[in-house]
């Protein structure tokens, strides 16, 4: 049965998240699957890189589905988009891929995008894309808090109570922090890469270190904060608007070319 | 009575446009009277350099309103905004102002951009924000054809039906045209700027040129079009979602320093 990588963009305003879920709520996997049951009947079943929450955004999320017939994958992308409107759901590349891909477990690395904009006023074409913050933030206090996480550490203090991963080590990568100018105030884009991430993880990093970017954190509690391997250790988790999944890394790109 | 300029966000996706309307109609103007209300009672009547269409968005329309106490125009932008809360509405700066000075007539200059995007999968994130194309558009043959409409003509062509201005004559002092990536495909951006415009002469500019863009209208024939002075010779009419004001232009700007 021949299998495809699928690339997708979505908006995650009106989804509630990314995973199926047995209340039948609008979900992203769950509206990709309506469009796959439109192309060829019968149940379908998507694996993604990863599994986004409620609010949170793709521009590279990763998912692969096995389909009975053999299509070009530029023509089943835009078979699947036919069928996804008006949803604010794109596949933006499709391409047909080894049996042997698999878009979780073969994935080796995944890229976030955190988009936090410090101004008075609240967002207007932003809203819902951005987290919007009424005070300044430090840029330089942020990545002297962020240095700390770098590498590999026990991150318990940085994830959800209702993690499921086997073990809270995780490597992180990289957190870069760049800044641009926005109407009326500042727009700060957090980067974030590793092999793998835990639940709520991100947002619980960049929550902290908005505090440390307002001045209540000195930015070296951020290395307390880890060693403490204590959830209630931890900063306020930011809200998921400002989140992007912007990329899967694998050994074979399935993308590439 | 001390009269106060707002420099007003907002995205049009909600409204039905600018103006107030009998029937009760969600639309901008309406919005900024009701949250001036809840700021000082009894009946407000804001005027706007520009009343746009529903659909269209705008990053720097000016209003003027006028209220009995004086306010520090930083607090009462702040003071608007919160109870503007949760439309997708701002007030980006606010100022007082001379008596005199009146956000329609005293305007010499309105500035517009227009953000169209081409790729094949439909826009996710900037629904709404764009117009977007399933194929390819040459910018070269869309800047040759807008060549043709820049300096002082009769717009009859590229005016709606509906239009009330007394002269369709109209000087254009600039539509630039620039390219940039866009995920999937490009993103064209117009920039056009006039004393003041016609009802729906942006989109119906944009719209032709389109044509222009996708090969169906050889450039020369916006120049014919032009001469005619004849709405039926006029292209397509844009959707209004790629359309934002995004400026005002006054001999004091109201925002300086």
């Amino acid at each position: 049965m021949p299998r495809y990588a699928l690339k997708i963009e979505y908006d995650g305003e009106p989804f509630n998240g990314w995973q199926r879920q047995a209340g039948g709520q609008p979900t992203v996997q769950a509206a990709i699957e309506a469009a796959l049951a439109r192309l060829q009947p019968g149940p379908h079943a998507i694996t993604a890189a990863g599994r986004t929450d409620a609010g949170v955004h793709a521009t590279g999320q990763v998912a692969h589905c096995d389909l009975d017939r053999d299509w070009d994958g530029f023509r089943l992308a835009g078979a699947i988009n036919a069928h996804l409107r008006p949803l604010p759901v794109a596949i933006a590349e499709c391409r047909p891929v080894a049996d042997d891909f698999h878009a979780r477990f073969s994935a080796m690395e995944r890229r976030y995008l955190f988009r936090l904009v410090t101004r008075r006023a609240p967002a207007t074409h932003d809203r819902g894309l951005v987290w919007r913050v009424g005070h300044d933030l430090d840029a330089g206090a942020m990545r002297a808090g962020a240095a700390h996480l770098i590498g590999r550490h026990d991150f318990t203090t940085f994830r959800s109570a209702a993690c499921q991963a086997t073990s809270p080590v995780k490597t992180l990568d990289e957190i870069s922090i760049e800044t641009r100018d926005y109407p009326g105030g500042q727009e700060i884009r957090f980067a974030l890469r590793a092999r793998s991430f835990l639940h709520n993880q991100v947002r619980s990093i960049i929550g902290t270190l908005e505090r440390v970017g307002a001045g209540a954190w000195p930015p070296d509690r951020v290395a307390g904060a880890l060693a403490a391997a204590d959830r209630a250790a931890c900063g306020p988790v930011s809200p998921p608007q400002g989140l992007y999944l912007t990329g899967v890394g694998y050994p074979d790109d399935p993308f590439a070319g």
